[in-house]
């Protein structure tokens, strides 16, 4: 009986994945990684180069329909019979040999493989190997620290509604905001009302060869790509006499 | 000219170090480290057996006072003296070789290396290598989803006041509170405020060997080690058919 390893890819640097997870991938005789149709798949990238001869591909295409909207309710039951019809061939691979599922950044943060993790804990023995979350390899490509003495942090998702992000960025300190994409112009006013827009970063594929970063407020707000994450930093909030460093 | 080479460790398995820090570390001809004086520190800890023969070590001890309060301005300015001499220190060894110096977790996230980066950066070549968080080795540690769909997470210090923690607690839905030690009676009081303490868990030296977790609800408050998190996971904020499942 073999077991279900969901390998945490990092944020897209080969050299950035952990030492179990990189020993994992380049000993693997199957693996799975979700992708679009007709894409190569970010996750498959990552580990070009490191997977040994003859390993058997599995890759999980999320279902494509042109007459469905993404956010209705039909989409989301296509999207949960794509994710048992997965998690019953993964389990069935599985009685046979150990198949690893290739995830970016950390898998249990806002991961998709969760939807497979919560389908297959019941049934097969699934081992989660963690990884460096997509935002952390965005702050250390600007390369000054994200977060100080007693900063608050939030992280958020573009897709929430723009009132929604806005409240939240005015309590904190330092921001995070994923799924930008298409939500980028929303995500601008919404700082903009949290007066935090001018300290906003935006990095596109943090890590990877094509990496871009540029002050949001400078940025092409209508070209985003899905690999791109807003970043403000910290403010230090931190004891008075080293604020006056 | 050598370069000062800030290698995150991640959580504390040595396994989950990425592959350029390990790669850093197992070849490092000088390594530093912070650490309390006479203790071995968690850093140097979890490189043990990975250090090359012959590798020069130095042990960055912080400042001890038995009168002065650690949040007072003369605590300050003794930490700040410190951090003035290890960069000179740093800076002068840099002239001479590559030095690694060892930080838990990312460490551009709460980390201490900050003060000497800001200092170090406009007179030495400064490379800093990402980390695991230490909070993703937490939530890795208990194995379910930390944020799923639209969730928004919120990293807090338990050395923030009460009621700003229970504010900030009210507003998330997935919560991250670091520094706790002392303070986990006052963060246990916050999530009560904030109607969260039923969902809390406590996560003690998440990832090494003596790792414990437990309900915060049932833990003992007044025993809590420094390399310990609470966590609160999202509430999955999902489109409706999802939240069906
Ligand atoms: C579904 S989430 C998956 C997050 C992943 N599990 C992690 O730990 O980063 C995808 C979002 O993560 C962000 N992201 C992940 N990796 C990134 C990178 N290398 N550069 C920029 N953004 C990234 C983007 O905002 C993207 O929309
Ligand atoms: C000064 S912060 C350093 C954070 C570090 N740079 C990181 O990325 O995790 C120290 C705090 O991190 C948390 N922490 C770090 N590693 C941990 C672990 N393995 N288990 C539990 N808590 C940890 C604890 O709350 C501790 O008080």
């Amino acid at each position: 009986m073999g077991r279900i390893i969901c390998a945490g890819l990092g944020p897209g640097d080969p050299d950035l994945i952990s030492v179990r997870a990189d020993r994992a991938i380049r000993s693997a005789r199957q693996i799975a990684y979700f992708r679009k149709k007709g894409r190569p798949g970010q996750a498959r990238r990552i580990v070009e180069g490191m997977l040994p001869p003859g390993v058997a591909e599995h890759p999980m295409e999320y279902p494509v329909t042109t007459e469905i909207p993404f956010d209705s309710p039909e989409y989301n039951r296509l999207l949960s019979a794509f994710y048992d019809e997965w998690t019953a061939r993964l389990a069935a691979l599985a009685a046979q040999d150990d198949i690893v599922v290739l995830c970016e950044g950390d898998p249990l943060f806002y991961g998709s493989f969760m939807h497979l993790q919560t389908r297959l804990a019941p049934i097969a023995t699934v081992e989660v190997i963690p990884g460096i979350p997509g935002m952390t390899g965005c702050w250390n490509a600007i390369g000054t620290p994200m977060t100080w003495g007693d900063d608050a942090m939030t992280v958020l998702m573009g897709t929430l509604p723009e009132h929604e992000l806005a409240r939240h960025m005015r309590a904190a300190d330092a921001i995070v905001v994923m799924k930008t994409g298409r939500n980028l112009p929303k995500i601008a006013r919404a700082l903009a009302l949290a007066d935090r827009l001018d300290d906003a970063w935006l990095v596109e594929r943090g890590t990877m060869p094509n990496q871009r970063m540029m002050p949001l407020a400078g940025a092409d707000l209508a070209a985003c790509p899905y690999f791109a994450t807003v970043l403000v930093h910290g403010r230090g909030r931190r004891p008075a006499s080293e604020a006056a460093e």
